[in-house]
């Protein structure tokens, strides 16, 4: 058991290592939301590409992060809270890899695009990409220095991320009645619309998991999802 | 480290253990989907949110799996291979855990589609939710017999999940175009064949650990989600 105050070191320097990875992870999911974003924008092919192109690293540093903390597991058998934290560290890994997942299918829409689709209701999907962004970048920021009341920010910002959701979602039904031709592009927003819920909804599991590890308690239980469909 | 016959059978008793819990959670997942399809065609808002409320048992069955991990974890120290199996463990109840919300997102649709919306396209959803059921079932069969040549078989079941979905995709859009009333039931609609695909994805997810666990050597890459937007 790890009671030396050289094992117990050696611990933590292994999990720092473990949330350097996921910071990194978090950093290119959060690139990877704005890239996607931005290539949906300028109908920018090249651009999509890259953003597929990188979510690869993100798959290399999940599988990393894996590898670190079944070796951490192994090496220094911690205990009840460090054995926590090294599974909260896998389970993040994997939600934040999912994320990056999400972006990639925002960026694989924009080869489904054509050119000359006429996209009004495209507007509101910037602004709510940029708030689904920032809550990864919050809710890892939040893990990193385990701030409770940072995580309790995130989850509130999901709220908003819903209300885009629903009010995307309606305007695009609208659109899609009013001109039939839009209907194929139209049902991509939707998805893209959709992807960003999903990272929202994400990004808010992470905020409870970093605010139950912080304080022992859980965030009071919300209902995911935005979807007008539901409920 | 476990290396007495004792401490040997505990850890198998308590890995027989984990593998008996997340059975239970395939079994419950695959009859989500089930009766979340049967809700949606009978439009059923009772039998919808018997399959809502129902997934609840599947999210503390994941937290029973991780509290046993963790535990297993702590109590027996197991060593690389052992490690690696609480581990798959952990990760693959985590993904059956999201089957269960992609059911429970379908049967909440029941509610948002009006009694007597005309959904023709509605014909091949079941038979699509039918194979996405027997992935689940077969793959979690595959897990607790670590049969890698069943594991295969849901791979390749995947391919014609896919295939559903491009056609219901297909036949929805051209629906909508034909009938622009029926454009926010087909809409819901769209979102259910999503849903079915994403547990398809999931349980090819899974056979890839299974194989992966087993054989120690990869599932041949393929290209995930059979989104028409892709590619």
């Amino acid at each position: 058991m790890p009671t030396t105050g050289h094992t117990i070191k050696a611990f933590d320097q292994d999990l720092d290592r473990l949330r350097a990875s996921i910071a990194e992870m978090g950093g290119l999911a959060e690139a990877a939301i704005a890239g996607a974003m931005r290539a949906l924008i300028d109908r920018d092919v090249n651009a999509a590409n890259a953003v597929i192109e990188n979510d690869a690293r993100l798959d290399a540093l999940e599988a990393e992060v894996e590898r670190q903390a079944v070796q951490v597991i192994a090496l220094r058998a911690p205990m009840a809270n460090d054995l926590r934290e090294v599974v909260a560290a896998l389970k993040i890994a994997g939600v934040v890899e999912r994320m990056g997942d999400y972006a990639k299918n925002i960026a694989k829409r924009v080869h489904a695009i054509e050119p000359g689709a006429d996209l009004q209701p495209l507007s509101l999907l910037p602004e709510m990409a940029r708030i689904t962004g920032d809550m990864v970048r919050m809710v890892l920021e939040a893990f990193i220095r385990r701030d409770p009341e940072q995580a309790t920010q995130v989850s509130e910002r999901d709220r908003a991320v819903d209300d885009f959701y629903n009010s995307i979602f309606r305007t695009l039904l609208t659109f899609m009645m009013e001109r039939p031709q839009s209907i194929t592009a139209a049902t991509h927003l939707l998805f893209v619309a959709k992807n960003l819920e999903r990272i929202g909804d994400h990004a808010t599991n992470v905020a409870e998991m970093v605010y139950f590890a912080a304080t022992g308690t859980h965030l009071a239980e919300r209902e995911k999802g935005g979807d007008p469909a539901r409920g």
